[in-house]
């Protein structure tokens, strides 16, 4: 039974086949967030403190912490992403108790992650390209953590989901002869739009059934792809999600500051027997009353916690092992 | 490809592994309907009539008739439902073209049925209990038409998942040996409440992909079941049912007056590539849109089937074969 391991200093949190759906909180990245990078680049982290404490609040297990600023000052982003990333995860890290998730494309923000995250985080990402394989493989390696990897090479994106199997495959095995054990690596399958691709939803659900049976590697994916310039993305994004994890998906990397999508995830959980007696179901049927008499979704969340008696989050306090 | 073929007089509705979801409306029922039952026994059908109407405006594609009234002036249903089958059939045929699922515990009302509904209705339903098998399956050929098969029998209704699934293919033969071909069964697996039964859900889409890959049938449900006794039902419902369409189940008896149900089935539909170009869907989202700003479900189903110029309900008119 696969499981991924992944901890902060005082929290485990695991993905797997037989645990809940694991909600990886997207939220902090610049990427697409102009007055957030401006912030970032003016060394005001006001944003990034609420948007931990919010995504923690909404159910988030791990937070993704992203630190691509492209600096005005300065464009060159391996000079000014690394310190940034430590200060970033210095200061979350301070802030809530989950396991965090290093996410760039630039080889020395990660390896400035890895150095500053306390435990043992989730890094994002490596892809079957030759050069992301030679320079990510031996960090995941030196540092013993899990990696994300994701479905592409050096000629892109297959629209063919058989090319993107066989890169995953690809992966797997070059990270083997690095010694790293499928049960660290967790596979991103990606995600297609279905407006763009009408097969698109049946290609995850196939080859997320694939890379559990036949690789047995843990998957993640960027959730709201899917809806890419649809109307009412919301109601595609949270009728895909109970489907993908009907079909074997184990994480997403995805907005949990969105009452709709939290709840299709948190019913799949109880519909899949991974919710024993439906507690958590119940305690978010309190979150989900309170937000239909006008309260916001993060402060319905937060004023269920307190009164579980779990300030750090539902979902974080669910799994301390103190 | 399994298709399970059901007609009005003038419109066709396919149940199979390569059609959208199909949704039969549960309301015209009264059972557990106390005023329906009194307007019933006074021969009142306005409410029987504002039902057909709203259920085909939202989206059913089947509409379910059960006369089941223990009237106060006589408690003998073998008399009173036959004649009140008729009239409802009757009634309901003059205000809607999509066709219907005949629906009783006594037999003689399900022949009335047959005898007054036009075109090929679904009947509702035959058990593996011996002495339905021997009532309701010559019915079925004498009138070629439908059945649903309920995986009980005489035994009961078995907690053990392949239990119910030996009674689907108990009826499935014994079908057969009166000529009746698989493609005309839609096996009920039976949903039992997550609330009481952990593995409901699992079971559920288990059953349905034996069902359909070892029988080759079509598949039905009563969804709401899954939720029962739990708060926040429409939650858990709107996550079962999109996991049931990705694990093959082909239609449900359902409340199609119910907007987020709704919105659930038609984005599983889309993610299951049997919406082509997503159209069915951006003609929902502007349903939902409607409903966002206050108007109720049916009314803003109406006016967009209106603004189509299908008056007959959505469904039904993508369906007409003329």
């Amino acid at each position: 039974m696969t499981r991924t391991v992944i901890e902060s200093k005082t929290k485990t949190v695991v993905i797997g086949f037989d645990e809940p759906f694991c909600v990886i909180g997207e939220r902090i990245n610049p990427t697409g967030r102009k007055a957030l990078a401006r912030e970032l680049e003016a060394g005001d982290f006001s944003t990034v403190e609420k948007d931990a404490l919010e995504q923690v609040a909404c159910g988030a297990m791990i937070l993704d912490v992203n630190a691509g600023v492209v600096y005005n000052s300065n464009p060159n982003p391996n000079l000014t992403e690394p310190p940034l990333m430590t200060s970033m995860i210095r200061l979350i890290q301070a802030l809530v108790d989950v396991p965090l998730c290093i996410d760039s494309s630039v080889p020395a923000a990660l390896e400035a992650g890895l150095a500053a995250a306390e435990g043992r985080p989730l890094l994002n990402s490596v892809t079957g390209e030759e050069d992301r394989l030679e320079l990510i493989l031996p960090l995941v390696k030196k540092y013993n953590v899990p990696v994300v990897a994701i479905s592409n090479d050096d000629t892109g994106i297959s629209m063919d989901p058989d090319v993107r199997f066989a890169v995953a495959k690809k992966i797997v095995q070059r990270a083997a002869d690095f010694g790293i054990p499928a049960h660290d690596i967790v596979v991103d399958p990606l995600v297609m739009p279905v407006g763009a691709l009408g097969d698109a939803g049946r290609q995850v659900f196939t080859l997320v059934h694939r890379l559990r049976t036949e690789l047995g590697v843990n998957t993640t994916c960027g959730a709201s792809n899917i809806s890419f310039g649809l109307p009412q993305r919301h109601g595609i994004n949270s009728a895909f999600l109970p489907m993908a994890i009907a079909a074997g998906m184990t994480s997403a990397i995805m907005n949990p500051v969105r009452p709709v999508e939290m709840e299709a995830i948190r019913a799949a959980n109880f519909l899949m027997n991974h919710d024993a007696n439906g507690s958590e179901w119940i305690k978010f049927s309190r979150v989900l009353d309170a937000v239909a008499e006008g309260m916001p979704f993060p402060e319905a969340s937060k004023a269920q916690a307190s009164s579980s008696g779990r300030a750090g989050g539902r979902t974080g306090g669910r799994r301390a092992r103190g």
